[in-house]
């Protein structure tokens, strides 16, 4: 059944003429909950639980693969605030990350990691280091977020992590104001945390299942001045609502400060750490089609790759597809987590969601 | 003026309406020659001069600044073939470079930078190493065309260099099938060189100028099923032909050889190696806007910047809009790439260009 808003219409002094479009191509469908948890094995938990008080500590997310999952990274905004990155680099030793974290609070919220690295050592979790002791991989990556609606020093610490380890389920994931996107903002706009997923349909490729989640909180814009998302031809299944494409540009906003997005992806693929590392890097793409401009001075972009194995399959040469897909999935997310935002109008913390700007695009 | 393809008609079930975009609001202008020799001080190179006859040695591209210019690179796709970038890391020693060779042949094209090394060795240009003597300073990067029409054997070396070294100059660069895009493809079509500048008018910013040139030779595409150019919503004053916003996405080729897109950005911004290099960071999010996938495993591509410093401001302050102007000057460039490459059949060697499967977008 054809959603006319695909259709455009065209005209020039010489002649008139409409194209509608075919179906999109691509053997691509959402995973049954359109979430990074259609990937088996990995959960997700946050902590504190979304709360509509927007002075209440800033959540944490937390992606936990207790079986571990092979790790990559790109690390390309310039203000990042990470830890163990350089761990996941191919020619490092540890192969296999069991959780990664995103929270807000700035370099700050890094001490949530703390809490999920006790969480797993005590379920046993963790790189076996002889004498029955692990030690938990847990990369992680923050943004800036602190002061806006609670005061400076309202942050993260470990029993955020703790909590958000022992939460950490599969299932539906909630998107919008919670977790690392609770107090986020996006060009202006309310940020938020939105997931997504791929499962890859043809030839060698079927069977593949590729999953993001991100807390978008970025100095780039991802919609233009009518509220068409940059991203919005990458829909799949009528996942976003009734609104066009992106046809014009807008300024970027002039802030270098309190920024940064920050995602993870998951597969089921069986990836070694170097073809890790380049789904992410191509999954990186993903926000430079979905935010406008990104990796700027002051966002300090990071994305996590944890790829499960679960299936057995030489990828070697399904690499570029995942990575493809990995992109597009990211970029879907960052659409996800637009659309759920919600406007916070607390006194002085004043943030209006995509939806309160343009109510009529969110009826659906 | 409004030309009607910037409007779009969405219906709903609900309702009907039709928004109309308004002008791009970015304060940015394409420059007189919407080219990379728009920057004062770049000159542009090709040798041999575009032939007709494809089976004739792949040209390259020199991108000359005799005046040096601070240097910075982003490499991210997965099959490079480079020289000189180690040294375009902020900590090591060199700030300058001299020219910059985008060349065809694969690896064995890196010997065109021979050439150019020679060809500024005799007048002098390059880094004072004592006793009056200089060592050029010229990265170079390569894509893969070598066997597509003419012999595998039949590739750019040290002559061809040292003639478009001396060939260079300012004015109107040649776009399509010339220089380092003569033999080049993108995602099943023709490929080719495109160039593209941008005037910043606004604010602390006036006055700065980036141009791009690029020989895109992408395992991805440009365009969808259409013929939208996903990068067409970056258009400035109506650089490109009548045609509509990018609607649908495509598969990816399966091919992981034979590419590689190339790049050049140039500003006249007094950068250091450090913000040089952020720029060549944000430009190549314009590769991931204009093609798509890009940065895969077969892809090398490779960005290099050239901030020539005749503008002397401090532009601490501007990074972020230099390097986000760089993106959308690069898809732009990327664009009239496809748009000005022509279609080659000679025997075996058939590959259509953009206007040849679009003719009626490229009426204009």
């Amino acid at each position: 059944m054809s959603r006319h808003r695909r259709s455009s219409s065209f005209a020039s002094a010489a002649a008139v003429f409409t194209l509608f479009s075919v179906s999109a191509s691509w053997a691509q469908t959402p995973g049954p909950l359109n979430a990074i948890t259609d990937v088996p094995g990995i959960e997700v938990g946050h902590f504190p639980l979304p709360s509509s008080d927007p002075t209440s500590p800033p959540p944490i997310t937390g992606t936990v693969s207790r079986a571990g999952a092979v790790g990559g990274v790109s690390q390309r905004g310039g203000a990042p605030g990470t830890r163990e990155t350089d761990l996941l680099r191919p020619e490092n030793l540890v192969e296999k990350v069991n959780a990664v974290v995103l929270s807000g609070g700035s370099a700050y919220g890094l001490a949530a990691a703390d809490g999920v690295m006790l969480c797993l050592e005590a379920q046993g979790v963790g790189f076996p280091v002889g004498g029955g002791h692990v030690v938990p991989i847990v990369p992680s990556a923050i943004l800036f977020d602190p002061g806006r609606c609670a005061a400076f020093s309202v942050r993260p610490n470990a029993s955020f992590g703790l909590a958000a380890c022992q939460a950490a389920k599969g299932g539906p994931v909630q998107q919008g104001n919670v977790g690392a996107g609770a107090g986020a903002r996006s060009g202006g706009s309310k940020g938020g945390l939105g997931t997504a997923s791929t499962v890859l349909t043809t030839g060698a490729s079927n069977g593949i299942i590729v999953g993001a989640i991100v807390a978008v909180n970025s100095s780039g814009r991802t919609f233009d001045a009518q509220g068409n998302f940059y991203a919005g031809f990458l829909e799949l299944d009528n996942e976003f609502p009734l609104i066009g494409l992106s046809a014009t540009d807008v300024v970027p906003p002039s802030s270098l400060l309190q920024n940064t997005t920050i995602a993870v992806v998951a597969t089921n693929a069986k990836l070694t750490k170097a073809q890790a590392t380049k789904v992410a890097q191509m999954a990186d793409d993903g926000l430079a089609r979905a935010i406008k401009p990104s990796h700027g001075v002051g966002d300090g972009d990071t994305i996590f790759v944890m790829a499960t194995g679960t299936d057995t399959r030489d990828a070697t040469n399904l690499v570029n597809g995942i990575g493809s897909a990995a992109a597009d999935t990211l970029s879907r997310a960052v659409v996800h987590a637009i659309l759920a935002a919600q406007s916070i109008h607390v006194g002085s913390c004043s943030v209006k969601s995509y939806c309160e700007q343009f109510p009529n695009n969110c009826a659906k």
